[in-house]
Formats: C-alpha cells, sequence, structure tokens
C-alpha cells in the first residue's frame, strides 16, 4: 500500500536514483492508522468567550427549543427525561443535555476495522481522515463531469485504500445512481468490506439500511462482537447524522440514530449550517445555535444508550449574500471551526468537522485555497473524525478524481505538521551546525546524509524543478499530475484478503435483501 | 480606491442589483492602513522548548560565531562591544546580542508613508501585508513568462496601491531588466513614491542605492524629517537585509544596513535559509541557527544606533531532497514560523515572515495549496511585516499578475479572520434565533437584513455559482477571472495626488543622479 509518485514518463531509462526513490517510497508506505497530535490547539475564544456561547446555547434549548419531529418515541423519551415538550417541540431544562452527556459518553472510543491493525481511536488528542461523502456527480480531467457509478464508488474505496494519508474508507463517498434507491446502500457497504479493511460509515437514509450495515459488518466481525476492553458490543460503524438545521431533527435522521445508537454503533451528529440561511449571519450566533442543536441530539443518544460512542459534529459554510450559494474556504466558517472544537472539549465528546471543502467545480487554485484553507485550521483546531478530507468540488456535489490525490497529498502532509517539532538532539542539530559552520553548505554533511531520508514531507504532486525543466516536461499543470498519479494509483492496487466464506456470506445476505423488495428510485 | 469586482461582461444590461453592488463595493472600499489582530496566536513550542531553542543559538553565537565579511568597521565594532573577533569570524558571550537588542529596540515602530492615513505601526499587535519582492520575471496569461520591465514594476505598484488589503507598496516588487543596474533603484524608488503614497521600501544592493532611496524619501517628507512622537529622525523607509545563511553577513548588506540604521531607517534582518542546504534538515536546527543569526545582526544595528527600528526577519524554506531546489508550503517551513514568531516576541523586536509563497509556475492549484499553507500560518503566528503577500511564483523567480490579485484576495479574508469572532449583542444574533425558529430559514429576517452588507467576506474572484451557471459562463477557472479582475484594476487606477514641486525636485535628483555616472549592468 503505498502513495506512488505521479507517472513520469520523460523518456529517459529508469537510474539509481529511480532506484534509491521507489526504495524510499517503500518505506514511507508503512502508514499510521490514525494521527495522535503533538501540538497545541489553536482556540480563538476566551473562557469568558466560549462560557458566552455555552450560556447561549442553553437559551436556544430553554426558550426556543428543538422539534423532533414524526417521532412519537423520541418525544415520549424526552418526556420521560424531564422535558417540556409542546407538540413536537422539545424544551430543555438548562444544562439538562450537558449533563446527561457528561454522565456517561465516552471521551475517546475505537472503530474497529476489519483488520485491527486498522482500527481508529476517535477523540482525545486524535485525527482521523476520511474520504468526502454524498456527491451524486464525479469530476475527471477526461471525462469532465457526470453522474456518479459504482464502478466510481468503488474506485473511490480504492483510492482511499491506498492512500496511506487517509485512516477511513468513509461512506457513501459518492452517490452510485446507477443503482436503485433501496438496494445502493448494500453494494456501498460491501465495496467498503470488500475493496477495503479500513474502518467504514453505514447508511443513514432508512432505519432498515442502518440495521443492513449492522448485519453486514455482523458478519464480517463474526463471533467477536464484544469489545473485550469496554465489555460493551464492538463499535463497528460510524455514521453521518444530519441536524436539519435551524432546531429540527427530522424522522429519517432519528431513526438512523436510533438503530445505530442502540447496537452501540457510532453516530456523529452533525448540524448542517449555511450560515445566513439555516443561522444567523454572524459567528457567534451560529456557534450557539450549532452547539444547542448538537447538544439535544447528543443527549438524546445518551437516552437511548448510556455509554454509546458519538461525536459532536459542525458542518458550517457561509451562503453568498448576492445568490445564497454556500460558499467554502472563507475566514467566518474557520472561525466557527476554532470555536466549535473548543466547546466540543469542554463537553468532553470527541470532534467532527472541516475537511478539504470548496466550491470551486474544477481542482484549479480556488479549489485549493478554499480547501487549504478549510484543512489546516481543522487540523489547528482539533478535529478527531474529519470526513472529507480528500475529493470534494462543487460545494460537495461532485467527487473529483484528481482533487482526491491532490487533497490526500494535502493530508499527507498534516501529519508531518501534527508530530510538531523533534527537540531531540538530532532534532536540534547542533552537531550539524558545528561541523558545517559560517558560509558553507549542508547539503553532504553528516547529520544531512543521516536524515535526509525522513528529512521533509515529499509531495508526490508538487513540482519543484526549475522552471526550464518544468517546462521540457510539458510545463503542466498540478491537475494533470493528479491525473497521472490516480490513474497509477487504480492500477497498481491490489485488494486486501478477505475469508472467501464471509465474502460469500455477505454476497448471500445481500442477494437475499435485493430479491425482498422491488428496485426502487426513493 | 477599491477591489473591483471582476469584469463580468455576460451581455447582460446593468441591473438594480448592479447598482446595489457597486454602492456596496464603494462602501467596502475603505481600508484599513494596517491590521490590529483580535485573535490570540498559534505556538508550537512551549516554555521549555522556546528557551532550548535560546540557549542553542547562544551555543552557536558563542562556540561557532558569525562571519561578517570584508567590513572592518563592523569587526572592529564587535570588538569594542566585547565580541571575541578572530579574523572575519565574530564570536559572543552568552547573552549579549540578547542583552544589546533589548537594551534599546523598539517593540513597535511607525513607518510614515507620505499620506499620513497611510503610515503603519509595525510591531505588537499588528499586521502589515506588502507585495512580493526581487522576481526578475513576469507573467501573466496573456503573455506567458518573460523578463519584468520597469512598465512592470509601474504596474504592479499601482495593483498594491489599489488593493485595499495591501497595506504597503513593497520593495523591488520585480527587478526591472531593462534598467541599467546601478541607476534603476531610482525608477523604483521613484515609482513607488510617484504612483503610491503607501510606505515602501529601500534599495539595498549598494550603500550608495540606500542613500539615495533616503534622499528622495527626504524630498518628499520635506522639513517634517523629525517624528514628533519619538523626537528621533522619521522612518520613512523599510528595508530588507538578507543574511547569507549560514552564520554569515556580507560587505553588501552589510553597507546598507549602516547607512539605514545611522538615518534612524528601519531595517528586516533575515536570514535566508532553504533547509537541508543553508542549515539542518530539522526544524529545531533551522530555527536556532535562524535565532542565532539574526541576533547578531539586530545587535548590531543597536551598536550602530539605540533605538534604531528594526524587525527580526525569517525566510525559511525546505530544499528538495531529491533535485536540492526549494519548496513551499510545506510543513516543516510553518513548524518554523511558528517557532521564530514566538521567539521574536519573546525577544521584544517586530517579526516578519511568510507571504504567500509557492514554488509553482503558475497560478494553479499547487500555488493556491503553497500559497495558503503559508499566508495562513503566517497570520495565526503573528508576523508583523509580511512581504511577499501578493504576487509570488516560482520561488519568487516570478511575479505573476493573476496571482497578485488571487493573493490580495486572501489577504481581504486574513483581515475578516484576524478580526475574531463578534461577541456583542448584534454577534450573538440571540434575537434572530428567536425570530426565526426551528425549521424557517434566516435569510429574509431583520437581523440578516441588518447586517446583510457587511456579513460575509466577499471573493471578487471566488466562484460560488451553480455548476450550470458557472459552464454558461464559459466555465472558467480562478486564473481567468484574475486575467480580467488585474486589467479591470489598472484601467481603474487613479494617481494620488502629488505636490508638483516635489515631483519635480525627483525628477531632478534622478536626472543628476544618472548623469553622474555610466550605465552599468552590474
Amino acid at each position: 500500500m503505498s502513495d506512488p509518485q505521479p507517472e513520469v514518463s520523460r523518456g529517459r531509462r529508469p537510474s539509481g536514483r529511480d532506484a534509491k526513490r521507489a526504495a524510499r517510497s517503500a518505506r514511507a508506505a508503512s502508514s499510521v492508522p490514525y494521527i495522535t497530535r503533538r501540538i497545541p490547539y489553536y482556540e480563538v475564544l476566551d473562557e469568558e468567550g466560549l462560557s458566552l456561547m455555552e450560556t447561549n446555547a442553553d437559551t436556544i434549548l430553554e426558550e426556543i427549543g428543538i422539534d423532533f419531529r414524526e417521532d412519537a418515541e423520541a418525544l415520549s423519551i424526552w418526556k420521560a427525561a424531564g422535558a417540556d415538550v409542546q407538540a413536537e417541540r422539545v424544551h430543555f431544562p438548562r444544562g439538562m443535555c450537558r449533563t446527561l452527556i457528561q454522565r456517561s459518553a465516552p471521551r475517546e472510543f475505537t472503530q474497529h476495522a476489519r483488520n485491527p491493525a486498522r482500527s481508529v481511536v476517535i477523540g482525545g488528542k486524535n485525527t482521523v481522515f476520511a474520504p468526502a461523502y454524498g456527491s451524486p456527480f464525479v469530476r475527471n480531467l477526461d471525462e469532465g463531469r457526470r453522474y456518479a457509478r459504482i464502478e466510481d464508488f468503488r474506485n473511490f474505496v480504492k483510492l482511499a485504500y491506498s492512500s496511506t494519508s487517509l485512516h477511513h474508507s468513509g461512506g457513501t463517498i459518492c452517490e452510485p445512481v446507477d443503482l436503485p434507491v433501496n438496494k445502493r446502500h448494500l453494494d456501498m457497504v460491501y465495496s467498503h468490506l470488500k475493496y477495503s479493511d479500513k474502518p467504514f460509515m453505514g447508511s443513514v437514509t432508512h432505519p432498515d439500511r442502518a440495521a443492513d450495515s449492522v448485519a453486514l459488518a455482523n458478519i464480517v466481525f463474526g463471533s467477536e462482537l464484544t469489545d473485550p476492553l469496554t465489555g460493551r458490543p464492538k463499535t463497528m460503524i460510524i455514521s453521518l447524522i444530519n441536524v436539519n438545521s435551524p432546531m429540527t431533527y427530522d424522522s429519517t435522521m432519528l431513526g438512523a440514530l436510533k438503530v445505530y445508537a442502540r447496537t452501540n454503533q457510532a453516530v456523529i451528529v452533525t448540524p448542517f449550517i449555511l450560515a445566513g440561511a439555516m443561522s444567523p449571519v454572524t459567528v457567534a450566533g451560529t456557534v450557539a445555535q450549532t452547539l444547542a442543536e448538537a447538544l439535544a441530539g447528543l443527549a438524546f443518544v445518551q437516552l437511548l444508550n448510556p455509554g454509546a460512542p458519538m461525536v459532536l459534529g459542525s458542518f458550517a459554510s457561509s451562503v453568498s449574500m448576492q445568490s445564497g450559494a454556500p460558499t467554502f474556504g472563507t475566514p467566518e466558517p474557520e472561525l466557527v471551526l476554532y470555536s466549535m472544537a473548543a466547546l466540543a472539549r469542554r463537553l468532553g465528546v470527541p470532534f467532527r468537522s472541516g475537511g478539504s471543502l470548496c466550491a470551486s467545480k474544477i481542482p484549479d487554485a480556488q479549489a485549493a485555497f478554499e480547501s487549504a484553507n478549510t484543512l489546516l485550521p481543522s487540523c489547528l483546531a482539533g478535529v478527531n473524525f474529519m470526513l472529507h478530507v480528500a475529493g470534494w468540488l462543487e460545494g460537495g456535489l461532485a467527487m473529483g478524481y484528481e482533487k482526491f490525490v491532490m487533497d490526500a497529498d494535502q493530508a499527507g502532509m498534516m501529519h508531518t505538521l501534527l508530530a510538531g517539532v523533534d527537540l531531540s538532539p538530532n532534532g536540534q542539530a547542533l552537531d550539524a551546525i558545528r561541523e558545517v559552520g559560517p558560509g558553507k553548505h549542508f547539503l553532504g554533511c553528516a547529520h544531512t546524509q543521516a536524515n535526509f531520508e525522513t528529512a521533509f514531507y515529499r509531495s508526490p504532486l508538487a513540482d519543484n524543478n526549475s522552471y526550464e525543466q518544468w517546462e521540457a516536461e510539458g510545463g503542466s499543470d498540478m491537475a494533470k499530475r493528479a491525473n497521472a498519479l490516480w490513474k497509477k494509483q487504480l492500477a497498481e492496487y491490489v485488494e486486501p484478503p478477505i475469508d472467501p466464506a464471509i465474502d460469500e456470506a455477505l454476497l448471500e445476505y445481500i442477494a437475499k435483501k435485493k430479491a425482498e423488495s422491488p428496485d426502487s428510485m426513493v
């Protein structure tokens, strides 16, 4: 498994340098299952500001309330817990949600992968990178933009698997619109389980599909369904539960949430907010509302199953006041991100946000500016589970092949950043400075020789050559190099082994479920 | 003066929306002379780490020493101050440089502009954005890459002047290679003084050229040459003094430094380090060496003229271990940046670093990733004087017209980020949340109406439209939109007024100097 170098067919024969590069590449391919940060968090609000946001969230929960729509069970659970339920609107005594959460929610938890070496710990100082989620379209330089198919879905599972900087297989990487809506979740979950051994996300579009996701995972995880560390059912799936902001949970999401929470599978409760449309046009208003909405959903999870693993999510963009279109990579959502990460830490639950978000339709400078302006803040803020790290284009409407490997490269850099400064004697390198001295250069000194293999992050996509060399090689832009890289990565993909009996059982379950009902496009 | 919207010639007539946009644009054009941050600094090293870097810098200064080459005066000044001078190498007792600096260096200072409303305060919580510096080439979409000319230089002065997000006119924005080397500084300084009224940078390539820069500034600033606040000569110029790393000051830079320091003009003492070549391959080694080199130069400034305004600079990139080429926007220089900013604060001097650096030859995704990965960290770290904010391409070898306006847009976003979170009652927006309530939208609510003009940063270059609209409008990338924007901005440029007598005196000085010696290309 490796992030290969971009295809360089420059009409020259492999050199000794190429051999060295290949050897080095092989060494670098030993990836970590997730990142444990060694640099501080960045926060923009002080104690007073954070406390004000918590107070305002409580005011929203108490005075305005949250709707739980078309779910009588949810309303009765809230009534029994002591909330004030008026029709479908729930008002919460101040501090109630926080207390419910802090009483039982785990600060961090393990999501098991079918390959135990790839299990991830979500929460604490850890960061897990997952691909983008939910695009109906795909884009690449060869075909432009078109509807996504299951073949694309498999391709992106394979690309995520072979990207050392990505820790997670993700969920609905793209919508396979060539498959019936009521059955495509089976093919998606199967693809994650078959073509990758990294952890994955389950279906949330219907409670039955959530149940199918758990059933398929159970087939793979077999008899080891209890986590020996916690004594609880093993968490094999994490799933994305979006709030219908402002302040509304709908029955579809509540249905999936209940299935997962009750089976001890992790849920990410995420207010999905385009500020200016679904929240006020201000950062502080958006933060307080996001916190209020998340608190209600997270407390509900703990009421359903105290101790169930869960994540506080925040998806915040701002809309263009001219057109109403969502914008990305702008400073206001960045401020929301820093604020929400700090509030999640104070609450004591893992945090999800960020990624490589952009509004651009193509992998151009706009896409890169916007993505970098989201990815880096997400890392500095302390996001624990980061969805949308690779592939996102066009506000999430398109999954880009070139964008995917470009983003994976950036995610690789974040590994180095989050590792912080090496202050060991070798890191301090005083001997190197003594050896070289004034006016000389360090290229050949003993310390450089000893460290150069691992010295600096090496991008497989950045062209750092001279202008003349770059031009002689075709003068390509990064997107063109990315086009060669994803093709190479797919061509070199090797499937992780899976027990044939398990594979057969998965296919049998899927065939049976597909036969049970007619295809439907809703 | 404004950052105009990109040219939108979509074959439709101006609408009411256009009129509103124009009005809004006019309001937004009221720029600030510099940024005063309201968000915390980001630091990666703790007290122990920072203190270790200071200790190692002292070790370098004491044991290894710094070369001051071909400058007998400098060596005798160091000898008189108590340093150990062996031939051209100076060894400093531990703490000596720090003590010299902290005894007299100003923590912040004002660089005066010929328009007092544009004077900048450098240091403290302030950030000043200046264009890129030093490229022999320019690039634009129409002509590709070619040598820079004085016409380009003027164009970039005009673009910087009309960019509300840039506070400074910069220095050698590009090298006007169509003019003789020994005289082009006169045309450059004249261009800054004539076509802009923002503060500018002086020539450093020869002591005489530094003296010319001061003489020209004196003509403009006339009789008001003493700063009434400090009682010292007014600081009208800031200049870039690069250290020949490792650990070497050459006579050219020392010559210019002495001219400026003695006339109370500001110098930025900047170790220019491509890590792996001019410093060790590690972050901690590069940081300690940068600090040591800067300490020696800054202490020398205070020996020359106690109280002289100065800035600790750090330019750090890492070289590709394959090719030796400099790379930009990678995580290691980002860690250097955070570390050096904190060390400058501890020392008590203003800090220069960062910008929108990249290795890419063209304004593509690589350029944008790399630039964003430098600009944002520079802002979070707390850079006070930021050179290279706009235009930088190809490791500084080319100044890009499109890149310039793309970077200026990003710099505009940083204004919003650095302003932090508005926690006023209007910022908290609880009334808006009360008014709208669960399940509704905020687009038309009273709070949104009252705030939408200033609600979110508006990029003149990002396309946030729907895919269909974007495609109908030509499906352009950001670089293409930037091409239209810089042309519009140049077309709409209006020269700031200058007293004709002063203009005449400037031209007279320049004509006299040019007549004094033959043209030379060295």
